[in-house]
């Protein structure tokens, strides 16, 4: 596992940089089909298939006769077949049989990960075995799909989204959505504008959850809504993110017409949006960045989708940009801390609850 | 001399991984002339070049003046001249002029490696020069060129081959040439085919060589030995692995008339190659592989030659891609250790034989 | 600061290779306007503007809330403005203002370089501020402009010249300037010529400062010379080469009618130039090259001044590609020292003063 090493006058501590015990996105659905695929998951190397009847397996990357890749092999049937000598390893990381060879059966077989399809993605679980819980699958109402435009078996919503790398530690990503005010000055040609800055947000919690609420009541919208929304007239525009571990932020956001009463629960007059966030760490300074965004208006205007997922994609890039810089300059700079102001508030309470799963780890 | 670090409880231990006291292929003849030629062989910065009279000279890449590799200078008769300076750094290492510095002679020179030109290939001595022995320098009938289609003096076999660089530790090549059984995985298109896996091969030992032999007979031989055999039918197909230190493979291949009795030593009806593997390390984790085919039939065929070449560099170039992604993954899995099956039993003898003379070193 | 880790039996040295309490050149004046621009200077990540008045600030390229490059942001007047969430840093390194961040003035702040705009650089200063000295910035009278066919405040000179980067030791690149004996081989085809070897150049010094002259009377002029000459008749050629700390080197050089006095002072019949070399460490392995080259002659011809800026690049850039090769081969020879020639008493003799300089530091 990832960590820092972390030298204390006599002792040399090992501080874990992400928690374990959580389920974890590996990868869209429509990534994994029968064809090996491999990505690094918190510091693991594993290849992903998916089996005849369509379930998901992920296994150590690591053929237990000589060591290629299983990722450079073939998926036969319900296992993967080495590319180099043919060692034939099943769903569950056992050496099955190679030709000629009957006793591979006794070596040491590879780690068989527990792992999921739900709602539109591939779940990976890398911690402790024991802790596994099908149950804490999150469950997504408005997610049904993972990719532009397929048939969405909820009628309410559609979805769209896809995956980004990111060569920086995930809790830097956590940060960048806990906290909207640099829509201002990074996104300010789409969802950027400086009522964000003075908007004061307040912040909750919700057991692990953390959750910052923000609320720009008589404004005009910016571009990107102004655009979703079809006008240009003054609007109550709000921005509700919640933090989940175990690295998750969802934003409730959206527009109503000024006055309209959607602060205090009457949306009839607007329009919403869930911005999606899932961040799996892949290194201690890289991770995935699962993003897209949900819609509960014109959920049948494919052209729509399509316009909102280009849309996204640009300003999510524009944040990777920032992102990959803050960390290259933090990694020069190792005498130097953040510093943590009010904006900061929910990016360093859900930080703390990280801490707080892996010191519980 | 590259090494891995082990840390044995009390005492920190370094371990050579290869031994030096042998002759090793640096280049190919055609590789090395009277401009300087620079290759890292066994962690040794070299120099290579040829003197007038066509015998080549290998020397520390690195002007006793200023540090400048030699390699950008240029030859002046037997010497060669720093492109810096002008320092003049004879045959055997020494400084021997340079414009108005009398003394030059008094500064400490460079390593002269012994350096010979051998059936095609140019052959340098890294280790202790004590042990510098011409005649361990291997004599190949079956090799007298190292270019496609050129004259060869034994009338008998033709050759052609060429050079690759690997980043993988020699062994995992050695290993590659002492089980052919990954043809059927690596290759299947060309020489793999079922029956390799099927039939178990001999292990045999002969001084510090080690000969795996394998027999497939009554089999349809696979797409490269049907092109070059003319014929579909049914065959005798023969491969037969030789070892020799420090780190080279040759194999003895061939296919021959089913049942006419080329196991029994009567290949009168049939057509045999030799694959030629020359590995020279170059650091722990990188190779130079000297790779090519003699064979002894339509030895004057040179399209047929041009096609063996083009054949033999297709697939030996997808060892190239395994051969790497394997040393990758084992770099990145250090707590695991390469399993030993049957099929290894080739490669491992040949690896104890190394480990051997690295202690014995 | 960069530094060269040795271990001396029981201790730890940390020894630097450059002093710092000095002005560098850290840009050419055009290169820094209203736009962030960034550059390593001495081991210091710093991000250059100008101020509305055209002066040059120089800030630690780290905002103080979250670690993004102030150079990712945009310039606001006097300060410059985060591209992350906002952070007003003033021309003094200090948090200015937020918008609804009352407080962030508090927070620490950010290293501010004494920085000036002088004779056409941006100097900045990277040590100890109690002795920041603007007395110390050199004058040049042959140098009012860094661009090519500027206009020229001293009608008397005309300078061109660029700037580049190199993977090595400054100090290897102060050799090369202080030794020029490297022409004959580096640059055979411009300025080289075997008269140079010949010539023995006199050493003198002038308190830090080193003195190497060398006169080449009655001898042909290489082509470059030639060129700007108009002709191949004999000249008396000089070179007189002075290093003068932190790590600058600039180059009397000319030829004149042989015979007619030059090396008595009477350069009446000749035509000469001021090769100007300021060397910047950016780390222990690499260096900012701000080359250049004032004459006294045709000061006018922007076609000429054009041909020699030209001309002189193309010779530089040989130099740099022979020492970050020199420099690759130093880093892979630990064992071996730099041999010391007569030739290269004058680097030497700088090399000693540079060490001084740093042990009084």
């Amino acid at each position: 596992m990832s960590a820092i090493l972390t030298r204390n006058s006599a002792q040399v501590l090992l501080l874990a940089v992400y928690p374990r015990n959580f389920w974890y996105i590996a990868a869209m659905s429509d990534e994994i089909g029968s064809t090996p695929f491999a990505r690094k998951i918190c510091d693991q190397r594993i290849v992903f298939y998916r089996k005849p009847d369509g379930q998901p397996v992920a296994l150590q990357d690591y053929c237990p006769h000589r060591g290629l890749p299983l990722s450079k092999g073939k998926c036969e049937g319900r296992s993967i077949r080495c590319g180099y000598h043919g060692m034939l390893v099943n769903e569950y990381g056992e050496c099955e049989s190679m030709p000629q060879q009957p006793n591979v059966g006794r070596l040491a077989g590879i780690h068989c990960y527990p792992c999921k399809d739900n709602c539109g993605y591939i779940w990976v679980w890398v911690g402790d075995e024991s802790g596994v819980d099908e149950s804490s699958l999150p469950n997504m109402p408005w997610k049904n799909s993972n990719s532009i435009s397929t048939s969405n078996s909820n009628p309410q919503w559609t979805f769209a989204g896809g995956v980004f790398h990111l060569n920086c530690d995930y809790r830097l990503l956590v940060d960048n959505l806990m906290d909207l005010s640099h829509e201002t000055y990074v996104h300010p040609e789409s969802i950027g504008q400086t009522e964000i800055d003075e908007a004061k947000p307040d912040v909750a919690f919700d057991g692990d959850n953390v959750i910052v609420e923000r609320w720009m009541n008589n404004i005009t919208p910016p571009p990107f809504w102004a655009g979703l929304y079809g006008s240009n007239e003054a609007v109550d525009r709000w921005q509700i993110c919640r933090f989940y571990p175990p690295s998750n932020v969802h934003i409730d956001v959206g527009v109503a017409k000024a006055g309209s009463g959607a602060q205090s629960g009457n949306r009839s007059l607007g329009i919403s949006g869930m911005v999606v966030g899932f961040i799996t760490p892949e290194s201690a300074t890289s991770c995935w960045y699962f993003w897209g965004m949900a819609r509960d208006f014109d959920v049948d205007d494919e052209a729509l989708t399509e316009r909102i997922y280009d849309g996204q994609k640009k300003i999510f890039y524009q944040d990777v940009g920032i992102l990959e810089a803050q960390q290259e300059n933090i990694l020069q700079n190792p005498d130097r801390r953040l510093a943590n102001l009010d904006i900061d508030s929910g990016g360093n309470h859900s930080r703390r609850i990280i801490e707080k799963l892996c010191s519980s780890e």
